[in-house]
């Protein structure tokens, strides 16, 4: 598994052979089955995820009852309630496991430790931060600009290999569709 | 301008002395007058922006011709169009300043040497940057879940100086409302 994280390490910054070869004690390698939670809600949240294999979605619990799902992550992407992370507080969204899914996980402490024995990561954590907070910046535009429909090509355009991958529902609530609505437009551009 | 930045830095970690004295060349100091735009949104963007002063909008031009705000940045936030800026394309975003405004810029290849010299700072970047894509979960979870009234209520209340220092159709924009609506909401609060 750490080879996988190894090799993402290398698209954005060089560390030594011997600090490499030291990574893996500081992550536990875990595997989720399809439907299983990584993160609950309400719980405390001490670890963030490397997904090695796998897919999950980021979600929470509506007052009305039904579930939101805010975001996917798919191999190479890291995840977590990052805001629970960071202040160690109570996660605000679920991570749930959409395939049999494994990770490389790492709690706050152990990065804390990693990072001083391997400051050259914190190079590598720079890059895929502001990566990830970049998109974040397109995305709250397309959230004020596109229409439901402008929406769902975009997603079609852009993260083909979700929409393989994630159940038509998740992909309903991630879009603000309901199910049917999705399943109208998705009849409406096979055609 | 330099000790503002090495104070926030100094929040998140230590970079020594010597090379902290070194720190002032990567930085060009910028001073926008109110209403003057930083960054214009289809031309490239070369820059990210520290504010040491001031107060600032991130925005583009919606197909209707109107502008829409997506966020506000204040003294010690980090802004750009940090797609546009890691990816060297014509910005999707303006920034325009809303007060009398002094940034540090730094451009992408100055701020490459700068981490070859004082690799620390990645320890920086890596904290301000999982901060902020923390906030942007949040932020989405938000704009999911909470109704026009509660938008409102959740930034009054979390970002009171915001509301003092952002004319009224600017932050109208940014909840997605019309002003004669945010108007109503303050009138219904006030009152």
């Amino acid at each position: 598994m750490i080879q996988q994280l190894l090799a993402h390490i290398a698209q954005f910054c060089t560390i030594p052979a011997d600090k490499a070869a030291g990574l893996e004690p500081f992550f536990v390698q875990k595997e989720f089955k399809k439907k299983e939670l990584l993160l609950t809600e309400g719980h405390r949240c001490f670890e963030k995820y490397f997904i090695v294999k796998g897919c999950v979605h980021l979600c929470y619990l509506k007052q009305n009852g039904s579930e939101q799902t805010i975001d996917f992550a798919l191999e190479n992407w890291w995840t977590s309630d990052f805001m629970a992370y960071q202040q160690g507080t109570a996660a605000r969204f679920s991570i749930r496991a959409i395939e049999h899914t494994e990770v490389l996980s790492i709690s706050d402490s152990s990065q804390r430790k990693l990072l001083e024995q391997v400051p050259e990561l914190n190079a590598y954590f720079h890059r895929v931060f502001q990566r990830a907070y970049a998109a974040s910046q397109m995305r709250v535009r397309y959230l004020y600009d596109f229409s439901k429909e402008q929406l769902y090509l975009h997603f079609l355009a852009h993260y083909p290999e979700f929409t393989q991958r994630v159940p038509q529902y998740l992909l309903a609530s991630f879009l603000g569709f309901t199910p049917e609505y999705l399943s109208e437009l998705r009849k409406k551009f096979l055609s």
